[in-house]
């Protein structure tokens, strides 16, 4: 069978089309860098979400949710009024702002209408907006927080508290972040609101080397691409302890965010763990690794950042709050250090969508189908009569209405010659279709076809759901 | 048994203290408004999430999800930047804003200080922000969004066509909502960001007064306090078939709203139907029942609203955008009309609380106990030693390790006595504790407890999590 990748820059278009990604606010000429999932898209993005709770509640990990508005003290305490600015210029000519990139910085004109630039400062990247009334003073100034973290970091004492003042523990949140880009033109992957998956790790930092569940991911090969020498494919373990990567508790979590990516079926010839070299790296960062994708369309893009933020954060609250945040041991005051792997989920979408397109040439016809794993797929199984008869579209949607109690996300169609209904599933992702015909009406079996092998084989439809719930797993 | 309900004022201190809910930015001084949820609260909240979208999923709504911030434009179109404001005034003494509500309205001093009060305007609820570059045009006024319902309505196109251009249909979103509330005093009650579940269901306007589910829910009872007349229990077909309720549409969702809170444990004996009165509506509103929670502290209070939204706000985007937002069918053009269900997912998660919580006299003590269905328990079940043993230890965290695997959620406790552990796991809400003693190292059998009977069972080690499975149910 002749396969091939659907060209990148047709993967939103496809998206857009079959109701996973939409360009927002278009009836009002649209946005830059806001999108809505539309039903499938949001079904996909709840079922990634979940796997990843699930991922990291089995490491024992809680989540919290804190607010999305926060006080301006909360980010003048933690860097971010400071640190979290792009350079920007602007267009003498057509007065677009720009931030400046790669490509602003050699080129040097203006990217929409060739005109000349100029510096236009540092520009901050969160969003600002008050809270209160308008006339009151300068203590209502908040922002929209630019990760989930901070709402972990200014409730250390709670957590640790919850933890029962025990190290090591982890945290994570899931939620909306937001960064006011100048210049958002990579639509998908430069949003200006976006969903992070983050988890916060506080380990003493005297046992940053001795990670419990190290010895069961040493073997674990990855390729990595180090600030300093060649990229290359090597062990964890090897990683390590050559000094490539600085300690155990990193190692144990780039394998980690390995180990779901792969999971959730993100292609692992498309991956690579790139560090960070000293001058990319945020300020709260001591070293940081980026989990990236290799995009057809984008290139090298990043999906997840593993950063070791030290005791930056905690000790940038104690200072600011005047609130103790240091555990007492008997050799004095020890402020926790924190491992942070932080997950994009929209780029980890895109990725899904990107590598699981493919377009195949069977027999005469060209047909699109979208691996996902079932567990993300959208609707799991969909229901056909074979023909557009009563008597078979009658025995079909019984069929799927006992479908839909077990498995909820199932689809029934009945319009259009079946080949096309396969198809239409197919591009959408679903895992199986189940076909009602006149065999079904005599002796209650039903055909189930798989998306990827296009094999059919009948079951009776006492053990459909069964079938169906085990090959879905 | 002597059982009693916590005292409304001792709620948010329990819930507090437990994990449930932090008041928010307290290491700054907190702000007003404000909260977050911590491990339980957090987990408790996903459940109730997760609960609802199957809920509204099983009668084939689609979930979407659109951005929190959103261009002026569209709340220009919507209405809400000429309607949704409150009245405020100023106190002339202590300068403090207030909204005017009944208190402050038949008071006329400053609840702070006494002072007095004087008209300060109307009062826009919307948070205000702006997006890309300061200096660019007005057009980038942005404001957070006040209800999710807008981001499904200007996607409405493109949902008729997912749909495939066939009315009815329903649309879901769960997320983020932002009120800049004047004054929000009574604090878990009036947040100033919360989280809003809320369906739009698309209907023909000719046929509002024939849903195909009414049938099925037609006989439930339901305490309905009308505009008009008294306040009274009545069959929802009684209700509908009199008038009091204006079409099926709009009662079987009352049915629907109640199904759900009842089946999520608000005790119906404290849940009523409240017509709106025609000056308390919402702009957008041509008829508004809200599912009032009688609670302890608050009194009534609303935690779902049921709207017939009428054709304004499809009407109002098409007026506004110029995009076409109707069907066309053989007797002309058609708008369809929208009925939603809004549920507040963090007052729910506050009346779950409340009338959870209740003190029991057993023998000589007190003890708390949280009473939640166990679908909606943070923590399923908690493995103890009996002693503080190292072989009682041992076996009790092999059956830990063993039960979290199959069951996530799952805590080990050994520290302080047995009772002690009990007492923690009650006021927390976990259903069931499993305790390891000297006969389990004997036969393999353990105890089962029964948070709310507090009757004990033994079971076999292998038969453990397919009985905690099946009483999870």
């Amino acid at each position: 069978m002749v396969q091939q990748a659907v060209r990148g820059d047709r993967v939103e278009e496809l998206a857009r089309r079959r109701g996973f990604l939409w360009q927002a606010y278009e009836i009002y000429g649209g946005s830059s860098g806001f999108y809505d999932y539309g039903p499938l898209g949001a079904r996909l993005k709840r079922q990634l979400e979940a796997e990843w709770r699930l991922f990291y509640s089995l490491e024992g990990f809680y989540e919290i949710e804190s607010p999305n508005i926060a006080p301006g003290e909360v980010f003048k305490a933690s860097g971010h009024l400071d640190c979290f600015t792009d350079s920007s210029v602007v267009c003498k000519n057509c007065n677009r702002f720009f931030r400046i990139d790669d490509e602003i910085a050699t080129g040097g004109k203006c990217p929409e209408c060739g005109g000349e630039l100029e510096a236009a400062g540092e520009f901050n990247l969160m969003f600002q907006t008050r809270i209160g009334v308008p006339k009151m003073d300068a203590k209502n100034e908040a922002y929209l927080r630019p990760e989930t973290a901070q709402g972990i970091f200014i409730n250390f004492q709670r957590l640790l508290r919850f933890n029962r003042d025990k190290l090591p523990f982890g945290v994570i949140q899931v939620g909306k972040a937001y960064r006011n880009e100048i210049s958002p033109r990579q639509s998908l992957i430069r949003l200006r609101e976006f969903t992070m998956a983050e988890a916060e790790v506080f380990v003493d930092p005297r046992d940053k080397n001795s990670h419990p569940g190290f010895d069961a991911v040493k073997a674990t090969e990855i390729m990595l691409n180090p600030a300093e020498g060649e990229e290359g494919e090597m062990s964890l373990e090897d990683a390590v302890r050559s000094g490539i990567i600085a300690n155990e508790y990193l190692g144990y979590h780039i394998a980690k965010v390995k180990e779901f990516l792969e999971k959730m079926g993100i292609p692992i010839e498309r991956l690579r763990f790139r560090q960070h070299r000293k001058d990319e790296m945020a300020h709260y960062a001591r070293d940081c690794w980026d989990a990236e994708f290799l995009s057809a369309r984008y290139g090298w893009m990043e999906i997840v950042g593993i950063a070791d933020r030290g005791d930056y954060d905690l000790s940038a609250h104690a200072a600011s709050s005047k609130v103790d945040m240091s555990l007492h041991s008997p050799e004095g005051k020890i402020i926790p250090h924190v491992i942070e792997p932080s997950y994009g989920i929209d780029r980890i979408i895109y990725a899904l969508l990107e590598s699981g397109f493919a377009e195949e040439r069977v027999g005469k016809e060209n047909r699109r189908v979208l691996r996902l794993i079932p567990g993300l797929a959208p609707i799991k199984a969909a229901v056909f009569p074979l023909l557009n008869r009563e008597e078979l579209k009658m025995r079909a949607k019984e069929v799927f209405q006992s479908l839909k109690r077990e498995l909820v996300y199932v689809d029934y169609d009945d319009s259009g010659s079946i080949g096309r209904r396969y198809r239409r599933q197919d591009e959408i992702g679903t895992p199986y279709c189940i076909t009602i015909d006149y065999q079904t009406l005599e002796d209650d079996t039903v055909t189930i076809r798989d998306r990827d092998t296009m094999q059919q084989r009948r079951v009776k439809i006492d053990e459909l759901s069964g079938e169906l719930k085990k090959s879905l797993r």
